[in-house]
């Protein structure tokens, strides 16, 4: 089964928002089993969906389109689609009720252009939207499968489990199963070369690297003619890339970095507490998205002037003199700093340059010190990092994060 | 000008991340006047690209691709349009320096497979790559325009706007300028209402809203014959605008919420000193994104525990146990204590419930109490987010980085 993604919207096509729908879409049908290889996008246009229609169907076998079955007249997907299958458009009753029902519901005043949302092609099978007043329909003609979904993700996701799942496990053949290692520390070049030597990329199970932040990720997909082969398939290599990469990698669950390391401290019992100066927060940030994290994360702070070093951190005034805030020495100091003030079992201490302009040192832009102090030791590593001040600030974030991970697993 | 957005990546094919970079490009396309149908993605294949190559350029001018520029064997979308034109890869040494240099700097092993990033089809114009080793390049034959960038945004993003945006300027034939009026505190609906009013939105010049992390921006894009009467155009229409919302509008500049905040402490000479408990740095490391903000930011305490509060920020023991740590006393309480240490104009204290869960006390998930202090002052807003941990965060730091903005401007 070939399925593609339809999505339709001008709103996509100039920017206003970005595509997530494609994304969820995409999940779902890998899940399933289906094969995918291309995505569209089209702007609100009978001509141009018209087109990227015909485009799709003759080259899938399934077509998800998401988007234009609202109540303007730029909604346009069902009647496209209809005209391409040359059947009528037909009022269904029950949806008509629905539909009032639901503004009724919210007090919300109904209006005739509403009406074209109860209809349908004939014959279409209809999917009911439970989250607002655009439902859905699928029609199949030729052996081709058009199922048509709202834009709003509220509405689509439901649907799309609910509804759509089922339809398309019926006609799936063949199971995937996927499985992702996500590492950090080695280029995604030196991890390809070594993973070749062990496993045939392109075979099957199909390998992929991708990089991000530093991380390179390794995707593991399975094709089987049953759910239990395909998994036994991934396990298998994903376990010869496991004993490859030892303790590069974090995780094999999809798990984050910063989610890895809040789950190790919150097993370990341990609680840490962060000092950043060029990262300006956004280390003890990530730890901030785990939810739950209030368990281990104590403190923060965040010492932009040499003084809050000295007054919050007790970095001594001789070796902000001597070698400078951004240094490892101040690195270290400001990881036993912060812990003193709550006792806490991890501290780490961040510096850098993160640009544009360096210090009055003209230590390189990029340079960054990463010291994280755990059980009487301080651990300090020296990092050069490129790119604009983002991207040095982010890079010096998901490098800490692993140094944490390392340092607190035994790994260094 | 019809431009068409071809991303190449089996990640976002199989919906492993959100397709941003679709967004971005769009974005700037249309900022340069091209017309916009369809978007494509395509899988990291050979066979499948050269088909989506095939299709986008029968009916588009310009194609640009993203993605598929790295160094191992799935990436190939330069080596597909090459074929696809009959053009063989040459190798440029100064880009092969380049990208050694680049693994040089950061201490990573280079690896042979590396080099096929410094080779392109034969006439390319090399478009080069300050942030990462894959460098784009571009490609004309026949009209049709195809210009090959780098997936990571960090490395597109800098490209596109560098060198991508002269060569298309050049290409436009009809002018367009475009000016983004950005406001906090209004619903999108209400702006629009308002500005209909005043305004056709559909005409030219054409108005659009946009939102994010609850702000409004009202973006006029003016097309002319040339570029004098485009901005004149606009002008127009922002002056009108302007009027209507008045301070509401913190930029009309492109400058984001932070940048205006940051920009106006300077101007002012006032140093600013960050509390925070629910967004754990988020707020702080704002401002740290915004290039010479060391001038204004002094320092940050993320303040997870209670004991911290009262330790680091003097916040008293009474007021927790008799209001909570989410509550306007408490807010108060560390934006004062934050200010102390370094003796900074302007504190800011953050308190709230990022969920999923909520504390002891049972308030709800999303309430966020966000105080300033300035001038012997202090303003304290309630406000109520929706969503999940993540919204709810980015939410009160927008609201933080607006309340900021209000009270140092005295339009509270």
């Amino acid at each position: 089964m070939v399925a593609e993604i339809l999505c339709v919207g001008t709103e996509l096509i100039f920017g206003n928002i970005v595509n997530t729908n494609a994304r969820f879409v995409a999940q779902k049908l890998a899940s399933v089993g289906a094969d995918m290889e291309f995505q569209t996008v089209v702007a609100d246009s009978e001509e141009y969906l018209k087109k990227a229609l015909e485009v799709a169907l003759s080259r899938s076998d399934v077509v998800i389109t998401v988007g234009g079955l609202g109540p303007t007249s730029d909604d346009l997907t069902k009647e496209t689609c209809a005209a391409y299958f040359n059947k009528e458009m037909i009022l269904d009753n029950k949806t008509l009720d629905d539909i009032k029902a639901y503004f009724k519901k919210r007090k919300i005043t109904y209006t005739d252009n509403n009406s074209r949302q109860a209809k349908f092609p004939k014959g279409a099978k209809i999917i009911r939207n439970e989250n607002g007043t655009a439902p859905g329909c699928a029609i199949e003609e030729n052996g081709k499968l058009i199922i048509m979904l709202p834009g709003p993700p509220s509405e689509l996701e439901p649907m799309f489990i609910k509804e759509v799942i089922p339809i398309l496990s019926k006609r799936s053949n063949s199971s995937y199963n996927s499985k992702t290692l996500r590492m950090y520390g080695l280029s995604e070049s030196a991890v390809e070369e070594a993973v070749k030597k062990v496993i045939d990329m392109k075979g099957n199970p199909y390998v992929a690297t991708y990089t991000q932040e530093g991380e390179v990720h390794l995707r593991i997909t399975s094709k089987a003619d049953n759910a239990s082969i395909a998994r036994q398939t991934t396990d298998n290599a994903a376990k010869i890339l496991q004993e490859l990469f030892d303790q590069n990698i974090y995780s094999v669950d999809d798990r984050s970095l910063e989610e890895t390391v809040v789950a190790t401290l919150l097993k370990k019992h341990l609680t840490i507490a962060c000092a950043e100066s060029c990262t300006a927060g956004l280390f003890t940030a990530k730890f901030g998205s785990c939810s739950g994290v209030s368990a281990v994360l104590k403190e923060g702070v965040i010492s932009y002037s040499n003084y809050s070093k000295v007054s919050r951190l007790n970095v001594s005034r001789i070796t902000l003199e001597t070698y400078g805030a951004v240094s490892p020495q101040t690195a270290e100091e400001m990881a036993i700093g912060v812990v003193q003030n709550l006792n806490a079992n991890v501290g780490v201490g961040i510096t850098g340059i993160a640009g544009p302009n360096s210090d009055n040192t003209h230590k390189p832009v990029g340079l960054v010190y990463i010291a994280v102090f755990y059980d009487n030791n301080t651990t300090i590593r020296e990092y050069h990092f490129q790119g604009d001040r983002d991207k040095i600030r982010s890079g010096a974030v998901t490098a800490a994060l692993d140094l944490v991970r390392r340092v607190i697993n035994g790994i260094i």
